[in-house]
């Protein structure tokens, strides 16, 4: 990292961490419960049709339309029955939602829509073809496509899935992460501090921020301020890590070594700065197919750059269609002034009529983060934003 | 659960969930390591002030401002130094960020505003006092509160906690969760079906949803269409269990045996049927302090109905501040015509400018839940919506 690397826009800084990212070449099949928050690699083909016979909609009565209006009940099917009677013309069954239409059958008339008197039903409503009968298939035929390589895998669709009998399904492997921490400041947390020191914090919270994300395959690593150890320490990192996220050190400080250290090793500069804020001293780089971080030191500015940056690379490693954090446009509750003219990234909080941006965007301060359930993105040389305004609001996770 | 209960409104619903819930007396302290996703219980007050001494924002040189624009190096202080050396007039320290600044000193110039010629140091812009100085306890003073009771406790704020030196919390418990599924149609997955039969998919979905959400103490119970069976099944899961969510059953059918045998085992009915879509045979009752859920057969609105009552339910009871999930006003993509006068729930997909209802919004199938990152809510007896209007849009859980 050289004093003087020139600043590149937002914009061409997420372009290359996509272009130097790729996609894992593990693939693990795994139980279907267990694959929550994995991609799936392999297109999931459904072997059955779902429902897989002509199911009733509603409880009632099943019969084949003739031109009477009172049919004889002659039998009863619940779900689960395995049971296909052959109705004569003129006659019904009494069925259940969720059981098998009979073949014989072409209507399924509700139950309070008819009027009973002993095995006579007599239907009070016009009747139409197939009515209240769920198609063979139509919600997923045999062969069909269930579900798409490239789907981050949601409750919803374990659901769906399970109810087509899948019980396996192939995704990519998960990223090993190591977060390197640096500064010799920086003490464990139990311990008294001396004047001078603070607590390590950036590695807890990148590591509980990607087990929020379903990465839990972290390794948090602190390193002291000196140069061989700085050395050592990222190379080994390096060589059992599909990730390495740093902390700290990325500035120009002399007692800044990270940049040395990654420059000694062979890791190849992909971007150093980017014109924005926070996070201007942001380093990307590669050595082989393993991704290096240098993130900055200052908590609340890792953080944006975590969510902007790694996140994508997270997605794309990962296999993932989507790269991105969802991000809607949505007026703004109040007028602000925009403080620089960078690029900004602003701790917000969408609320049901707009988005408001949170005092306290230190970038040293983690704690407003907390209360931010987006990141607001102003561009470069916006002077004020008036309340009403439509700003892009990029969501952060929620559940 | 009777033929005749009168249908109550989506807001007297949710109200009688609210009011009938109420939050778990079992408080545990626990590393804060492991702590996401949980509810604080007790207020985090801060043992320190952050940061705990007058800190360098910048790197470059700590002085005390005099008349003189020409200043003597006389000492260097890095982070992690514990070094307050006294500066005599006209005398200044190199000095990092994140380093203390001396007691001394009320100014920190960025390096890049400096001219250097061996010792001497010669500022080049106007100076202010305590510029370029972060105040001791200016992120938090000690005997503050830093997290307040009640908080879900995210990834930030495991690093805004950390980096005060916490390292345990107080959180609620998490509810145990029993997941009943009734049916005699259901099988397993990895069996062939016999005609009639479905795969169960109903537990699997809402355990994993539950997951998601950060719920892990959960059970699926089966139980076969059997009037007893269900009553002891029922009984069992209420005594060892802090909330039951039963799927199917809940419909009028005479095979549906979960109304019957809850009202025999003693669960007092709070409200049956909601004017809703989909959904409205929804039951909520109580046994003591245990809350019972029959949630409809139908996988996507039983899905619904989780998001919306449910979850409301588990916030409550594990201490949440905020119950629902976050809803805002988006304008929709396309016109759209309503089926039916209830008031309704749509899956529906958010995208930058607006929100769009997907296609597949019947209850049977919660294939197109899995595309879905919310629901648009539409006020009963809404015929049309044009494009351009805004709907109420809640937002499902992302990650």
């Amino acid at each position: 990292m050289e004093k003087n690397s020139t600043l590149i826009s937002i914009q061409a800084a997420q372009a290359l961490v996509l272009k130097y990212s790729s996609v894992t070449s593990v693939i693990v099949e795994m139980d279907l419960c267990n694959a929550l928050d994995y991609v799936l690699a392999i297109n999931v083909i459904s072997e059955i049709d779902m429902p897989p016979f002509r199911q009733a909609a509603m409880d009632g009565y099943a019969f084949s339309i003739s031109s009477a209006i009172t049919y004889t009940v002659v039998a009863e099917i619940k779900a689960g029955d395995n049971a296909n009677p052959i109705l004569k013309e003129g006659e019904a069954v009494r069925i259940f939602t969720g059981a098998p239409v009979p073949t014989t059958a072409n209507a399924v008339i509700m139950q309070e829509k008819v009027a009973i008197q002993g095995h006579k039903m007599t239907v009070q409503m016009p009747l139409v073809v197939e009515m209240n009968i769920r198609p063979k298939g139509s919600q997923i035929k045999r062969g069909a496509m269930a579900l798409a390589k490239g789907t981050k895998i949601k409750g919803a669709h374990i659901g769906f899935l399970a109810s087509i009998g899948i019980t396996k399904v192939s995704v990519y492997a998960k990223p090993s992460i190591a977060i390197v921490v640096t500064g010799n400041e920086l003490k464990a947390a139990g311990t008294p501090l001396e004047y001078g020191e603070i607590y390590e914090s950036n590695g807890t919270m990148l590591s509980a921020v990607l087990q929020e994300l379903g990465y839990l395959k972290t390794s948090i690593i602190t390193v002291a301020d000196d140069y061989d150890q700085t050395k050592t320490t990222l190379k080994e990192a390096i060589q059992v890590h599909d990730i390495v996220l740093v902390t700290g050190g990325v500035s120009v400080g002399d007692y800044d070594f990270v940049g040395k250290a990654l420059k000694a090793i062979g890791v190849k500069e992909i971007f150093y700065k980017v014109k924005q804020k926070p996070g201007k001293p942001l380093f990307f780089g590669k050595m082989g197919s393993v991704s290096i971080f240098g993130l900055p030191g200052n908590p609340a500015a890792a953080l944006s750059c975590f969510y902007i940056y790694v996140y994508p690379l997270l997605k794309k490693g990962e296999g993932a269609t989507n790269t991105q954090l969802l991000s809607i446009f949505m007026p703004i509750t109040s007028d602000y002034d925009v403080k620089g003219d960078r690029a900004q990234f602003l701790k917000a909080q969408i609320e049901e009529d707009g988005v408001q941006i949170l005092e306290g965007q230190s970038s040293a301060f983690a704690g407003s983060f907390g209360a931010a359930n987006a990141l607001v993105f102003i561009p470069e040389h916006t002077p004020k934003i008036k309340k009403g305004e439509r700003v892009k609001t990029i969501l952060l996770p929620i559940k």
